[in-house]
């Protein structure tokens, strides 16, 4: 069956990449923005009895993610007859739970979103919950991982740390020693963890973090799944650098980058940050920014999606990590 | 039963004029922007069991809109009793039907949107087509009328046309026929009408546009539901003013004036244009344009909500109207 | 893929005037009435895995619905693939909102309960209001336009007319104006509208009506989407008469023609009323009235529709129009 | 708590009936038929808040159904808090499964879509099979029985018989001995059942009937749900008469007595035929026919239902007869 | 298209004979029990875009019931394109109904529960109450009749009987009767029936049985859709005996046999139970037990769904009996 | 408003506790379990209009959680306004995501389950993942946490280990070193903790754990939401004590204790192993397993949810901890 792949705009380059990848051009849309503000989407091509894609991420601002509700309603009405959605990055997607009294649970107002609209599946990277997938009922979810790309990567650039067992994988968090471990496993025979936490706040004094895990002479790679404003991890930098590790790296899936962040990060004891593109990269990132794509772990997943065969090899699931 | 208001941010000051006029002071509620532009929403006080009315208008950015989602998700899940969506402007309502192959129909989006996060009703104010209310099938909505603020106030301001019978209510386009008849019906005896239409496009020539109706020197009030750029509303009042209109007034329920409106005005034969508040007009908006507002309505209609009173005296509705 | 057409008995002769430019015989089904009155449906061929067209426009009696009802839920139930409702007059659909307080917006009741059984597609024809389209939300709408067949008959019939710039196209009241514009701009290159309203009512006394627009000496065609009882169209005609109209024609798509309608358009001044074929047509007219049949347009639709092409060239939208 | 009941016009007696019964008068609402048929419904009263009864059955013609389908739209759209529809006889419910491949499940067709629109509560009487209250999921169901209202008369109607244990209950097919024997378990200390069933069709031939049991000398009451065309019923008479049955009574529920029903009857040896009034009973119905009303157990429920008290009184199930 | 069988450990061995019958080896999935006693479900095959079905009846322990659900959604999160749920035994559907005040309708929650999880089709045999299937709405719902097997059998078990027109069936009790005679019906030209029915219970006594019909000198066969304790089967044996018949069987569909009905069959005059492995035979039956299989009619059934056929031929619904 | 509590059979004496607590006697239900293991509900009180709270933890066997499902409709079908299930264990709550290909999201399927059948509220306890309540949509989740009874109990227990800096809090796994945080943040000033995780497995050979953070000397209290088979919580004990751990406890709100559970706990260096009893503990537990109640939060939030007051102080969320 045919199929056709649309770009929505928030991350065009991505969306050129998984074209290139399954030798599929790109599908006539066209977005516009009204005067005052109003987006507007019509398909220019033929969609009857079609299987679509349509890339988004939807990080703000919400003008992507209108145009990606537009998109799947016009759809709809022109009778695609399977709609995926492709969100490499699930905007909203930390808002997983009510933290705080009378707080929504933001991913579920998209998810529940997307499925009333009649999304068909949705097709992401790097949920930041992997429990995000059951707040969608009809739509069929498959979260890809960037371990796949950022493994491979990592085994060449920490070559020698690893060959001399001088690695070591740390949580900046207690939220993510799960992903710190399934990184350490993958890396190392023996994985080698360390972990941030943060101690009791107390009034008027800024929440001081603690280090759990030796890091001494150690190259550090920070592990997390988004990199936002960057202060807390500028911050776990220097904690490691304190505590006598050689080196200081970071890698995160989804680079919002989002404020100071650049500036952060340069002055800070990082060297070098790994993100992917599932967020728009098309902006000065400086030196200390690397970008592993993903572009051809989405393709693969499409291609798999459309012959039928099965996305297990791309998912590497943590069946066998604690969970 | 006890309710609260809340105001979302996208129109603070009409909130506040409901507020006032039902002597309830608003809620606490936290709208937040993080520093990647995503939005937050808390509420500071116990919903439980409460009727609440959300006031926001959801004209662009779609952060109004997202923001609203939000707290609909947070109030549900704090076991408020009923969620009333007050949008005085409802944003995307010009998109209620496919006008080319494979659009959207975004009001649509919006409306299936509100309703599959269980707000309970919908109220708002001269929707672009009053079918949009059809949209809707669990949430109830109600759709308020501005004219029911701008009769009274034209009636004083054109009291001497009135009553020397020269003045001629124009609907700027055909789809406006209606709408301008419901005006000079109320306004007028006599109701005396003059329609603008747009003739056959010729390939690279602009649409030439054709005046139907006698309006030599009458007061002529041109009456449309939003005044978005002004583009067409200042073409049309050159129209009027060539065909010996002696005066020419605009108004229009829903102030959008994105792009150049107001110069765009401020260089057109309009003398004065009306709109209301259900966008907020909290900016310089000029010695020609004249904010009718429609909190007083606004608050009459939650009062009646909330003691069980019928709301069709504030409807006004066109049950004697050609449809 | 195969496909299969049937006809449910309110409209046999547009069935099978689709049947036979499709070249597909109709199929088998049985229709009942039981004494008591209630309807019963029998498919009589097998339907698993079939995409099938069920013909049926819902005109009262209520049966009618009610057989269409239950037809789809049987071929549900016999695992047909998609269920496509092609209704050429969608019954209840000029009741598309509230137009007095609590009455219902009997159009979505229709919708909804269409969707509600699992019809996978709505086929219809000039819809009362566009935006009715948005009143499904799973049925993808195909709303068709009757233009397609009759500005080509129109050309011919109104040859010299249409030569001598002597056509005027008039809307019998303010909401129709649109529809009248779309036949003007497509018969015209200078599109010449009249427009006729209803003055403010007055109690104890008939609204009188009122024509806005100049039609001495010209040909006037009034062009509405239905013609039921015929009282409107018969007193517009005598308006543009005095008015000094030389010739007055009519054009309505669906042809309701209700009470004494066939004697008050004979008593009028209208030398022709055209209707389509989108209600049976299957009695004594008399000569006044003209059928232009609509078989070969939804023919063509249900052969793209089957042939995954676009409709768009059917569809003929207002896209150039006004809204 | 306040209520209102209105009716709908199917059967505006046994409405009144039951507003006597709770001494409330009936709401005011306006039911019209256009001039093509078509129906509409407005409420003339407030319903904000209210919990209303619409007492309507839904037997032929479909414009009964279709006004009970307004009318809840209509109310819903008014902000009534609880709307129960009170259909005394509810149509199609014969239609309870596939009997014949293709067909549909009727009664679940007008379940799905009374619940589709809104419909709160189901009040209704002596369903065909009371598992129908399983098609509906949202909308709560009561269903009242006849035999409340049908046993006390019969108690004293065939007292003599009852006393001299001379009385047979009858069910005139294989699917109603359930029925039958609840009557007769009521009825007699020993209940005296027979059974009438039909034996294998041969083609060109009319399924003879065959007796189990005994009647000789007895009286036979036969008992089933609906008194329709009455051929069967009238055929069943005979055969009890053949078979020494003294006198021969039957009873039934919903009185449709559609096509020569009434003249059938009085041709039989059938004394006289107990219906209620859950169909409307405003015609000439002769000697025959007795009609016991229901109106007070509809308002006892509807009373019961609105203090908060169980229907359980009521409802007299089968829980100790077998099923 | 391809299609895959899986058994979900309920009834491996009915599922086994399906594969047979359609000469498809069963799909591989892992059933595992955890410690504390909760359920998972594995695929261990490639379901993208594929018809699967799922083996398993839903007799108690509830393990087989969680397992189906368990098994659903992870089909469905794993993008098989249709889920059929094949339950040859469907339990909880004796629950058809309210019996008692404020008791569940069960087979609505199983039903429905089904239906929200997105299954596509429900294949069972003999339900309870055919009208079951109409508490299914998007689910298709395809039931089977043992009869199909059990008729074939009959005739040559009981040639003998036949011949000698010396057969009886027998309904247990009132519920069953239109059963009964539907066997009858297929079995001999001329249906005798006779019927066992309770008698008013009397306080602190058993509710005594009593027979209608005569069965004297005859073969008596009793009918029914569910073997369970077979109390009340082993009663109505005695009765007929005392009747006079000359020799009892006894046929049900599904064989729960539960507690001590082994025993209870083995004491009682009932020379041979007839029942088919919709429900696990997997255990000493004894010799008064007979199993008729419906493997093929099953793997019929499936190999119909899967080429489009109808299922009529296999459906042998009862268009000609009474209801 | 009247409200009534009803225990449902899998954890009577929890639900005993709450009714103590609140001064209130439970309800009368009545619980059966037919002879082929079905399970029946009927309520034996009158709940027309009134809420009602079922407690019912939903650990296998599954008829505890068919039981829940029965009464939920039992419940609606009796009209009662409100039905909070009161889960204070709920089941299959550990699958909350796919972790290999083809497996099923479990706690989605019981969460949907619950929902499709009108669960207005879902009120539970330590969900394994706080992400679950986004598995919910209109049923509304309240998350009650047993830190508000343990963290009490621990100050008293481990006062002296507390007031001299001698306790750490352990985390048996990388995925719940947010939990022992939220216990150390609340227990200590300084909070700390040791992580314990498992290493890259290598075929044929137990995965090894590694101890992260020094135990050294200190008192360990090894925090986990469940104690299962317990075997990796005596592993952990043991890695502890050959850390140096002076003494070391464990704590886990859901005490399923399956299998060898209470033997392994025996024989482990475990001091005291700490549950809660929101599964039921009316069995034999031995000297190491210390009970501690949550019946008065349970208690407490029901009574704050029936007077309107906010949940939020029994919350303790993890507002300020990190995510």
């Amino acid at each position: 069956m045919e199929y056709k792949i649309f770009s929505l705009g928030s991350n065009d380059s991505l969306a050129q990449r998984i074209s290139d990848k399954l030798e599929l051009p790109l599908g006539k849309v066209k977005c516009r923005s009204f005067s005052d503000g109003e987006q507007q989407v019509q398909f220019l091509e033929n969609l009857r009895g079609k299987s679509i894609f349509l890339v988004q991420s939807t990080n703000p601002p919400a003008e992507n993610w209108v145009r990606l509700l537009l998109a799947i309603d016009a759809a709809r009405g022109a009778s695609a007859r399977e709609i995926t959605v492709v969100a490499p990055y699930f905007g909203y997607s930390r808002q997983d739970r009510k933290s705080r009294p009378r707080e929504p649970i933001s991913a579920r107002v998209f998810a529940t979103t997307l499925e009333s609209l009649g999304a068909t599946r949705f097709l992401t990277m790097d949920l930041h919950n992997d429990a995000i997938g059951g707040f969608f009922r009809k739509t069929i979810v498959d979260n890809l991982y960037a371990r796949r790309d950022f493994i491979g990567h990592f085994r060449e650039v920490f070559k020698e740390a690893l060959d001399g067992d001088d690695l070591v994988v740390v949580s900046p968090d207690a939220g993510g020693v799960v992903r710190a471990q399934s990184y350490a496993k993958r890396l190392m025979r023996s994985a080698d963890l360390a972990i941030i936490h943060k101690q009791r706040e107390v009034p008027n004094q800024v929440a001081s973090m603690k280090l759990i895990g030796d890091v001494k002479g150690k190259v550090a790679l920070i592990v997390d799944d988004m990199a936002d404003t960057c202060g807390t991890l500028a911050r776990a930098a220097e904690l490691l650098q304190e505590n006598g590790a050689r080196e200081v790296y970071a890698a995160a899936t989804h680079g919002l980058l989002s404020g100071d962040a650049l500036a952060t990060i340069g002055n800070s004891p990082i060297k070098k940050l790994f993100i992917t593109d599932t967020i728009s990269t098309d902006r000065e990132l400086g030196d200390k920014v690397e970008v592993v794509s993903v572009g051809e772990t989405f393709g693969d997943a499409i291609d798999r999606i459309e012959t039928g065969e099965s996305l297990s090899a791309l998912f590497q699931t943590d069946e066998d990590d604690e969970k």
